[in-house]
């Protein structure tokens, strides 16, 4: 399906904005001493000249830019908390890969592969302290209390995130997690962050806390979609699109919600996922199973029901704003994404 | 020496209060489900109950609130602050023994040794998020402008500390490193929180800034100074004192202050440090050759001279509170702890 949401001109001019902002933040914190370090953040975050496409999606930032709009901000005031969010969630990366061993990410090698585990376990913490800094420049068009009140969500948010992160990995050397376990992974590992986009975006334009509180459950349900649409398409997506093999979400162990949904009500794979790693050989027949018993569907079934939780949250939160169509053609995109 | 500070009835009280707050922060924030992540950060704080004794010094949240304290404000308002920067050292602390595969701390297992890489970095960036999160209840006490200036300092401290830690692990592979290079990196990796502990004390008990300037120089040079000593002590230390081998810091290839001294002005050793990794049949030697030449008392004289400096800041801002000497004795025996 065809990303039309980045056809709205808005969106092509705030995209620019966050590259050119986000590059920088980097440029211009780090001493010349460190110069290196910083090479590192750029390369990681698709800045060092290497690659111009297959970044990332820069969806967080784009929604807290967005959100800020439909509130009736100027959304050029609100790209410090939008990069923040951005940085915050490239830090988040940076660790991830190391925990996953991940060699590939937007079709280069990770970080940790380039430069060692040590120096990138310290390149995300730089990367988060960063971040954690920008958030302030708020400043400059708003209260500080308003700023404040950002920062604050953003630390809690981190808490949760690293929450969620704790129980992605616990969990796979469990074969036992229940959909409501799987449920608060992913509102710690992934909502969380989407959720704190869209009410940070509808703080920094409205007071009104009953539409803050909207936009916020807006972000939860697609946070909670996006999450499940990911699960499916790392069993069933197309490789080439995914800029990473499938059928390795099912090899390394990783409690994804079809998995969770099969070990929860398919005896033949439940037992099959009790004796131990699955091995590449076995994938076919085992995707033949999840498919034969409704898995597949079940995933997609539950991804919609959230989109459309999030779609209701989004029409009570802007009500009749004459740009609420990039956030649905934002939203629709990214559940049907690579279907 | 024997620490006669720790016997100050006030830095008693201030030593139990942390214990107590740092301990609820951790068990006050994590959701049940994440009991186990709270477990980690637990035993690496030393809370877990196999270790009462041989717990990191708490020095940092001391010196939060003693210079809170000279400056007239009530210490117990300031915890939310000094337990902050305590969690933001021991994050520093997990993800230093992962980067620098270390056994143990404190005479037990490292965090990593015992719950694995991929769950400890998770829990360092979980500790930095509470750590951060902390710093806000400080809006109990305080004006909302107050904390924040405490947050920003915070971030931008982390900033500089990861730059140092670059710094400090870059520094390994190198064999040139001037001792200009060596005093940017421990500026970062260590003097850096040192100094915003005294600021922020400062600036939570007096608004004269002349004042905060003052005590963030005592620290800054109390930072350098502990840094010059915990290298010597890294050579020359007591290894049953220290809770760690010595000569470690040889072997490493660590570039700590009397390496640096010692590539920089003495030919043998230099030679002998471009040809690769210093082998343990070695030590004895090389031991001769830098106190032959009088490294060990040059970095001791650096070491005086640092805190020289942090007493005449520390007399200038704190001018005739009948309460310095508890500093001026954290001070000395800081310097002369193992020596």
């Amino acid at each position: 399906m065809e990303a039309i949401f980045i056809k709205h001109p808005i969106v092509v001019d705030i995209l620019t904005e966050i590259e050119n902002y986000c590059n920088s933040a980097i440029q211009e914190n780090f001493s010349t001493e460190t110069q290196p370090l910083q090479e590192m953040l750029k390369y990681h975050l698709g800045f060092d000249g290497t690659s111009t496409k297959n970044k990332g999606k820069r969806i967080r930032p784009l929604l807290v830019c967005l959100t800020a709009h439909l509130c009736g901000a100027n959304w050029h005031n609100v790209l410090p908390a939008a990069v923040s969010i951005e940085l915050i969630h490239n830090f988040s990366l940076i660790h991830d890969d190391i925990q996953d061993q991940s060699l590939t990410r937007h079709d280069r090698e990770t970080l940790w592969v380039n430069y060692g585990i040590a120096q990138s376990i310290n390149a995300g913490d730089s990367l988060f302290s960063l971040a954690l800094n920008e958030i302030w420049k708020l400043s400059k068009s708003y209260p500080i209390n308003v700023a404040a009140e950002c920062s604050k969500i953003l630390t809690s948010t981190c808490m949760k995130l690293t929450e969620g992160q704790f129980l992605d990995i616990d969990f796979e050397k469990r074969t036992d997690v229940t959909p409501a376990e799987y449920q608060f992974m992913i509102e710690g590992k992934t909502t969380a962050l989407i959720a704190a986009c869209t009410r940070i975006g509808a703080l920094l334009g409205t007071c009104d806390r009953k539409i803050v509180d909207n936009f916020e459950l807006f972000g939860k349900y697609l946070g909670l979609a996006f999450q499940i649409m990911d699960d499916y398409l790392g069993i069933w997506g197309d490789p080439s699109r995914l800029g990473k093999s499938t059928s390795t979400d099912l090899e390394s162990g990783k409690m994804t919600y079809p998995v969770v949904l099969a070990i929860n009500n398919n005896q033949e794979f439940a037992d099959r996922y009790k004796t131990g790693k699955i091995r590449s050989e076995e994938i076919p027949s085992l995707l033949h199973l999840l498919e034969r018993s409704g898995i597949a569907e079940q995933t997609i079934t539950q991804a919609d029901f959230y989109t459309n939780n999030a779609i209701t949250y989004l029409r009570s939160a802007a009500g009749n704003h004459s740009d609420i169509q990039v956030l649905l053609d934002l939203t629709h995109w990214l559940l049907k994404r690579e279907v």
